[in-house]
């Protein structure tokens, strides 16, 4: 699926001078053929996301009400913009649209997609320079994502002269059946009409790097609506039958910057034989438990969010090293998210998605034991996932986490690393003890057999996803609690920076 | 599952005189005991659910953190009590324990549970005598089914001498470490220490119906943490055992009040003979269109959200129906939900969480294709709930819609009736055209062997969810332009009705 490109998309040729019957054959055609799509995409394993924006953003409503007349309602899932919920806001600006993000099978219609809500703090110049160029980098990453992933992506700008503005506007006052439609700030985009322009254009043109605007003059209303009907029909016909093998000529995956990187061996710079004596231990496991409260109190209170996610080897001490940071911290403020196998509901989307659901609100500390970075470990070694899926999530992974750091969520990613011997003597004991057994299972000892393999994973993981913001720790954990006090000392240290950075910054 | 009574539980003994190595010793085993039945329950098809609630609010606090501490943290959803976000505020109050309810294998916390958080509003007077009856009724009935579905689920109420809160709060005062625990409400909660009490022993009383309060005294830290923890401990082993039938002794289900009214054969009323014409069908379709359209406007201007529930025969003409009244609204404002087949998130909880998950935000209009109801219709036909499963899912179904009735929300049901000879006949016409061919297969033919049974279903459906509030429709849907105009007549009424009523209420 994932080297499917998306159809060559043009805005069908409409001829306006239709006569009323034809023009209704031709809808009645139409609909037929929606609606049959619509069917056929349900055995479908890729969803199709519609983004409808525009400067007519009247007409984009009257389309999208268009659309669920002329289609099957119950497989549509429509979302509108509107000003963000308190739940919106406190996580990064794209949760909401991974949020309302159509499963595998359906139909997702969204009316003001990412990159399109930004032009009106850009006219009311709310918006700085290079915060518009974050997002339209993180719009163009998720549009290469979803693409990737098989999404059938469509966007869509309806644009309509001043004068034809200026005409409905009128019109719809006069007209109380439709008055619905007019908003105070339609005149306000009308009066702004000119210096919008090079502003819209310059954002269609930025934001056209993976998926391009198909751009359609909404001056005649039904003309307007059977193009755009016309555009999802025929890319859906295209797309479905590609993904039934009637299209063959997939494109190869595209080398990506940064893969011919060498990989550096980090594992074996990791200084295992590191050990720390019992007292000392104890004194400093107090210490900085006593510190890491304090400083979760802080945190809670400037609301910060903190994600971690803690990585390692079978029987490396994960969870022992997640007790001893949640002790520290009120079980109100720290959840923990042990990732074992996704829902259904999580495998109709993106790989990411169970985890853009479990993000904390600001203030909160989230807790992940196994991470997104499955994808590049056991997905890749175990080859759940293709080789081009789990190359490109290296930046699809510093994408999503450095949206985290730009909302203000301090992202630490740990790798508790121990050596094949230790993990066998681990594997032992577990065995013996009555409550550690369940931990054992044949799969551990199966997963062994593949320690060069995974190796090789974990280097290329840290050398690609290991950034300034969000960096990857390397702990040597074949002695546990030397492994426990590095892991708080860092998080303190780290949580002190972020602290530090919120009251200065 | 259904028919195990939750454990007779009795707050365990705990010698407050135990030496230091002892009680080290009965912690260890005890942190054992709960996590090997974490593991356990894990396989379980059921949840644990705990309430902590109490005067001693920083106990509550302190001994979630412990639980955290003792238990593994990993399969512990704790939740508390925070003011409600905005996206809670505009749903009915239970809807956010709704959203935190733990699945099947798993130990949910909540700090403050549903009728706890009542008292604070009671001691400011901001609770009226028959708005806390109606939040206690609905938290028993939540209890009820809860318990009904095989949820272990233990209320756990922290008391504390005034004396003892009082040294309490100096001491956390003095500490620093500690004081994150104290806040403000703590002194309020000290300061009116008498005025509260009889309250809080009404509350109790009140919200002992089905689930009783272990009331704990919370003076020594130690012994209260002790305490908690070995109820739940006990608790979960009891409860484990007796999933695996070492307890035999289930409790048959109880008659309901209610099940002894006669079943009236509502279907046989329904006068199928209604029809409409054409001509005249067009001319009220659009006068019921415009007023929809009106009507919807008002609706969302008042923040008032709309329930309808769309039931009926199969090949009844519900899409036909539900299309002719999203046609008339917005999609901004109107979303439909097809109930098919529930993932596996909503099929680890009680069936009502997937219409839960997806109540509407006030001021928006929700439409179920097939709803709730499919537990007493196709369930209970199909002998895929038992007996006491569908039996009591009446008293289910009316508490959950009274509380979107409460809440403000309009809630209507229809359902579509036409006979059997008619059905036949759109089955062999769906086959026919290529578009609804799709909507045809065996399964249909298969439950027209039925219809006997589901005649049945669905006269004792609506002998025993009609209600003032939430009514039944029964509509003759022979003819399927009648249907429609029926339709969308009543529900202008009733939307009339609810403005009305939010105007002048």
């Amino acid at each position: 699926m994932a080297e499917l490109p998306n159809p060559p998309v043009a805005v069908p040729d409409v001829a306006a001078d239709l006569s009323k019957d034809d023009r209704k054959a031709v809808i009645e055609d139409l609909r037929l053929g929606l609606v049959n799509a619509q069917y056929r995409l349900k055995d479908a394993n890729f969803p199709v996301l519609v983004l409808l924006g525009g400067r007519d953003r009247i007409g984009t409503e009257q389309v999208v009400d268009r659309l669920h007349e002329w289609m099957d309602g119950r497989y549509l899932d429509s979302w509108f913009a509107t000003p963000r919920t308190e739940e919106e806001r406190t996580r990064p600006g794209l949760w909401r649209f991974w949020r309302a993000m159509p499963p595998n099978g359906r139909t997702g219609l969204f009316a003001g997609g990412w990159i399109v809500l930004n032009i009106r703090a850009l006219m009311r110049g709310d918006l700085g320079r290079s915060d518009y160029r974050r997002r339209v980098l993180h719009g163009n990453n998720l549009e290469r994502l979803l693409v990737d992933d098989g999404v059938l992506l469509l966007k869509i700008w309806l644009d309509l002269p001043a004068e034809a503005m200026k005409k409905r506007l009128d019109k719809l006052h006069k007209n109380p059946a439709q008055a619905r439609y007019a908003e105070e700030l339609d005149w306000e985009i009308h009066e702004t009409y000119d210096k919008a322009t090079p502003l819209i254009e310059r954002m269609l043109k930025d934001s056209s790097d993976v998926v391009p605007w198909q751009v359609i003059d909404g001056s005649d209303e039904k003309a307007r609506d059977l193009a755009v009907a016309r555009l999802i029909h025929e890319a859906m016909e295209w797309r479905l039958d590609a993904a039934n093998g009637v299209v063959a000529d997939a494109a190869p995956a595209a080398v990506r910057e940064g893969d011919e990187h060498p990989i550096v061996d980090h594992l074996a710079n990791v200084k295992l034989q590191k050990t720390i004596a019992y007292d000392k231990y104890k004194e400093r496991l107090k210490k900085f438990q006593v510190k890491l409260h304090d400083l979760s109190l802080q945190m809670r209170e400037q609301k910060l969010a903190c994600v971690l996610a803690f990585e390692g080897w079978d029987a490396a001490g994960k969870g022992g090293v997640i007790r001893r940071v949640t002790q520290a911290i009120s079980a109100r403020d720290c959840k923990v998210f042990p990732i074992a196998a996704p829902t259904d509901e999580e495998l109709a989307r993106n790989y990411l998605w169970r985890f853009w659901r479990r993000l904390p609100r600001d203030g909160y500390m989230h807790i992940f034991d196994r991470s997104w970075y499955g994808r590049v470990l056991v997905e890749r070694v175990e080859g759940f996932a293709t080789e081009s899926e789990w190359r490109r999530a290296y930046d699809e992974i510093n994408d999503f986490e450095s949206q985290l750091t730009e909302h203000g969520n301090l992202v630490l990613k740990f790798w508790l690393h121990i050596d094949p011997h230790e993990q066998l003597a681990r594997f032992r004991a577990r065995e013996q003890t009555h409550y550690k057994k369940y931990k054992i299972t044949d799969e551990d000892y199966r997963n062994r057999e593949r320690w060069e393999d995974y190796v090789h994973a974990v280097n290329e993981m840290v050398t690609r996803t290991d950034t300034k913001n969000a960096p990857w720790i390397l702990v040597p954990a074949n002695d546990k609690r030397y492994a426990r006090i590095r892991v708080l000392k860092i998080l303190c240290k780290q949580m002190e920076a972020a602290l530090e950075g919120s009251l200065h910054g």
